[in-house]
């Protein structure tokens, strides 16, 4: 019976895979490609950008006054003292919107407000607060250097200069300097969209019966997890652990989303039903098992060029596989590098861990202590999510490994809400 | 004329105070309290939780399976080995909603699926994969200790404890907790309402004749910074620097927002409208003139218990400003110190710094070079908003300092977009 056969091969053992050796095969397996989207520059807050951006004008655009001041020549000012001042004929004022400017021919001088374009014949300015006003003249105290509160045209941003590169995250700076270079809108990497169910008898009956939040709480942990980021998730509810129902939720979703995350019903378990639903799909690659711990049991599979990602049940089971099988997506459906969606720091140990046969998932409270990181494990069993809960950084530690107390780790944040410190 | 002397001395000539003493004045002159307000759970991600939370029950709620595995007493398995192992009589099976527990008696097992309660009678629980079945009995090939595989009531979580306290910053695990305990709602501070106004002649001319993007670009950096650090603000256009317009403003927006801030035209200049409006409304603390640098000419007064804030128009002093005067506001009306804000980390100077009679906004791109954080400082005027484009983190110097390469000194990120390294 070709079931039995399904079940002795796929799931009734997990045949483990090295962590990497997962990723690499996801990658390889999956069509999918970044999405690019336009999206206004005011909403483009935390969005990562999907092309370069090259500046198209001068900031400035003009020799400017970067301060309310008198547009002279600095030669004239040669010699002054506070006790032999020079005087200068002030020949008018100057808007940022004015469009004739005065030349300033020697001994004179022409006000400018903050922004407003040098006028010919000048080559420096001098502050207001600086001069003295004699009716139509203006006083000056000291030797003026040459372009002194000037803004040279370009001085900051140049035309045709790349200002910010694919794969950078938009902050609210660069909101302005876009809408500055009059961009309206930016080409950014769509988000990522994971459909998320949750597997189980309990949680199924629990769903049905339950008054208060939904059951598939942990549903939501993922979800929050995928949006904070760059992607987008919906959580579709509850199956329970049917092979035929799971197949049919998939074979629902797959087509709509990105990628589908289960979560549950994916060990070796009498009622296990997501890798026996998974592989009856006819699916092109599957992996059911990685060497992490916790979370062995999870795995994924390609239907259609898309991963159904597996994750496990227990919490903490389900987060490690989730930065170790989504975060790759979510880097590569953003143009980004796995490493660089998620802040680290390096933390000292503050006790020493060792690992068996699998990589370890070790969460830790990361402190500072006297200016200097800590990162204290939190140690515990796969559905404690306390462990999670007094946590803020994760690393994840290769096999056959030993980490001595006051060594120096690299440590990821769980999440941007968790970074420390602060 | 009272007009001259209030330009005389509210105006014309800027009082500097102290950066520390400037907020402290702020923060008393106030009267503004924190708001709270109930979000469901799912939409709590990145809000300020405004309570304690409590634990309203134990999790796990009873002893439980945390493997699907058999329920046995450890006892039986005394002597157990692989060549010498103890057969058990299986009873039946116990999933998490089965309400009649069988007893487990000498010489007997129960299956349990993960997360069924423990029956009365066992002590432990061996895993599916480590036993054989043979009809209905259970073959256990080694001694199994007490509690393996078992999670105790409460072991994770105890009714009654503070799970997360009043301050904390909602996470992705947060979430799931919160709904596992049952809580639908939770109570968080509201986010505080800034309203922008931007002033100048310049910009108000722009805004008339130009199309493509707003010219009030620098408004949008304000509210992004805002929005990221926990509150909301919306941009309300740009006011000609005139006197009684920016009061008609300031008047319109400050009962319908937390505070009020306004983006240049606060300095000495000729047409700096904003110190003078705000002095003739009467308003009740002043201060115009920051030891900042840049950001010298920011101020705030207090109307109707509200401030309004005065930044400069140049970008980076108005960002400078917004760290020093809002970002207390900010920490102030969501339960948080300051330092609770924006994360930060410790970095060498890559150069000497030092400072005069001011405090100096230090601005600078923080990298990791070999594990290490380096800060290149980025100089450049108050306007050179590339200074701030190519930096990450800053510091405030405090007046007449010397920082030497090679210093090891606390930056804070520019905002929660610019975290690093990553």
């Amino acid at each position: 019976m070709s079931r039995r056969v399904v079940r002795e091969d796929w799931r009734r053992v997990l045949k483990l895979t090295p962590v990497e050796e997962a990723v690499e095969k996801l990658l390889k397996a999956i069509d999918l490609k970044p999405r690019i989207e336009e999206v206004g520059v005011v909403d483009g807050l935390g969005r990562v950008l999907a092309e370069d951006v090259v500046a198209n004008q001068d900031i400035p655009p003009y020799d400017c006054a970067c301060f309310e001041g008198y547009a002279i020549r600095s030669r004239d000012t040669r010699g002054a003292t506070k006790s032999s001042p020079v005087k200068l004929k002030v020949l008018g004022k100057i808007l940022p919107d004015t469009r004739e400017l005065p030349v300033v021919r020697e001994g004179c001088a022409v006000l400018l407000v903050t922004g407003a374009p040098m006028p010919p014949g000048a080559d420096t300015i001098v502050k207001v607060e600086e001069v003295k006003l004699e009716g139509d003249h203006v006083i000056v105290f000291r030797e003026v250097g040459e372009l002194e509160n000037v803004a040279l045209r370009g001085e900051d941003v140049k035309a045709g200069e790349v200002i910010l590169k694919a794969g950078h995250v938009i902050r609210p700076v660069d909101i302005g300097l876009l809408m500055e270079l009059g961009y309206p809108k930016i080409k950014v990497y769509a988000r990522p969209k994971f459909a998320i169910f949750s597997v189980g008898r309990e949680l199924y009956l629990k769903s049905l019966e339950r008054r208060g939040p939904p059951p598939n709480n942990y549903a939501y942990v993922i979800k929050a997890l995928t949006e904070e980021l760059g992607g987008s998730a919906d959580v579709l509810g509850i199956l329970p652990d049917e092979v035929e129902v799971v197949k049919e939720g998939l074979l629902k979703a797959i087509d709509r989303y990105d990628a589908v995350i289960t979560m549950g019903s994916c060990s070796i378990g009498i009622n296990d039903a997501v890798p026996d639903a998974v592989n009856e799909l006819g699916v092109s690659t599957m992996v059911h098992g990685l060497t992490l711990s916790p979370g062995k049991p999870a795995g994924f599979a390609v239907l259609r060029g898309k991963p159904i990602i597996m994750l496990p049940g227990h919490i903490v089971s389900a987060v490690a596989a989730f930065y170790v099988l989504c975060l790759p997506l979510l880097a590569h459906m953003t143009g980004r590098s796995v490493d660089k969606i998620l802040p680290h720091v390096y933390a000292k140990l503050a006790v020493d861990e060792e690992t068996l046969g699998a990589h370890r998932f070790l969460r830790a409270m990361v402190e500072e202590v006297d200016g200097e990181l800590i990162a204290k494990p939190m140690h515990g069993g796969s559905n404690v999510i306390s462990t999670l809960l007094k946590s803020n950084y994760f690393t994840i530690l290769p096999p056959n490994t030993v980490v001595k107390r006051g060594e120096r780790l690299k440590f990821t944040a769980l999440s941007l809400s968790s970074i420390t410190p602060r």
